[in-house]
């Protein structure tokens, strides 16, 4: 940085720099989230959550859990149970039951359900590819490998916790 | 990068990369504010709200109205409401009538609140502190330069809409 004069009392110290950088990350996504809300809303009648449900159904053609959807979106089984119902109700989840297990039932996309996400994932992509535009592939590259070293360190936390 | 062969369709689309980015924002923020949210509540006895409330207002010292601290937290006056009526009640916020409108009320911090709030907003600074270890002066610099960048990209886009 050599933008105006250093400050008197010499360089920020780096636990300042990191909670500035942690309320940047902060306002940034939730700058970026509130808007994916609203588009959803706006432009496909839908939800963030029950985006986040179909995506994570999309990833499992076989189907989930309701603890497993739960676990991946780290939200709580009450709301999921929620979005699944009306999920089943416009025809795009069913439930199937598990072989051996009468007590367990796995959550798949129909068809019909594949083809909405697929489209609702390309509009989701293009969205924050606008929203992200003023990043170029150098400034991605180094976001993604600083963010993949942050998390980590993070998980690497959790597991010594 | 250099790690393994290119990939035979060649490099990724921009718009991967910039999906990619924010499923890493989404995960390194929402792993943070967890573990924010573990911590205040262990070792503070205090709630992220509570905290982000006290933090409104320790900026303010003149007070703010009920509707400025909703508005900087992006929450419902509803959940304000409760929050403050707590942090009165343990003698850390006051509610202050403005001059000339009956109606409105300003919320100002205690000595006692500024006192609270100080100890844990360093205790805050030192676990972000902790949990960005990882990231040295000039990824900080970096990605905070990137961060406000993207975030004026999208008040622009805000401001246009």
């Amino acid at each position: 940085m050599t933008s105006g004069p250093a400050p008197a009392a010499g360089p920020e110290p780096l636990s300042k720099s990191r909670l500035r950088l942690w309320l940047r990350l902060l306002k940034a996504s939730g700058h970026i989230e509130e808007e994916l809300r609203r588009r959803m809303r706006a432009e496909l009648g839908t939800t963030l959550p029950r985006f986040d449900v179909m995506s994570a159904l999309s990833r499992a053609p076989e189907g989930l859990k309701m603890s497993e959807i739960s676990r991946s979106l780290r939200v709580s089984n009450g709301n999921i149970t929620g979005i699944v119902d009306k999920l089943a109700e416009d025809g795009l989840a069913l439930r199937v039951a598990v072989p051996g297990d009468r007590r367990a039932n796995l959550v798949r996309l129909t068809p019909k359900g594949r083809t909405v996400f697929a489209d609702q994932a390309r509009r989701h992509e293009s969205w924050i590819d606008g929203m992200l535009r003023g990043l170029g592939p150098e400034d991605l590259s180094g976001m993604i490998r600083h963010l993949d070293h942050l998390s980590r360190t993070l998980e690497e936390s959790d597991a010594n916790a």
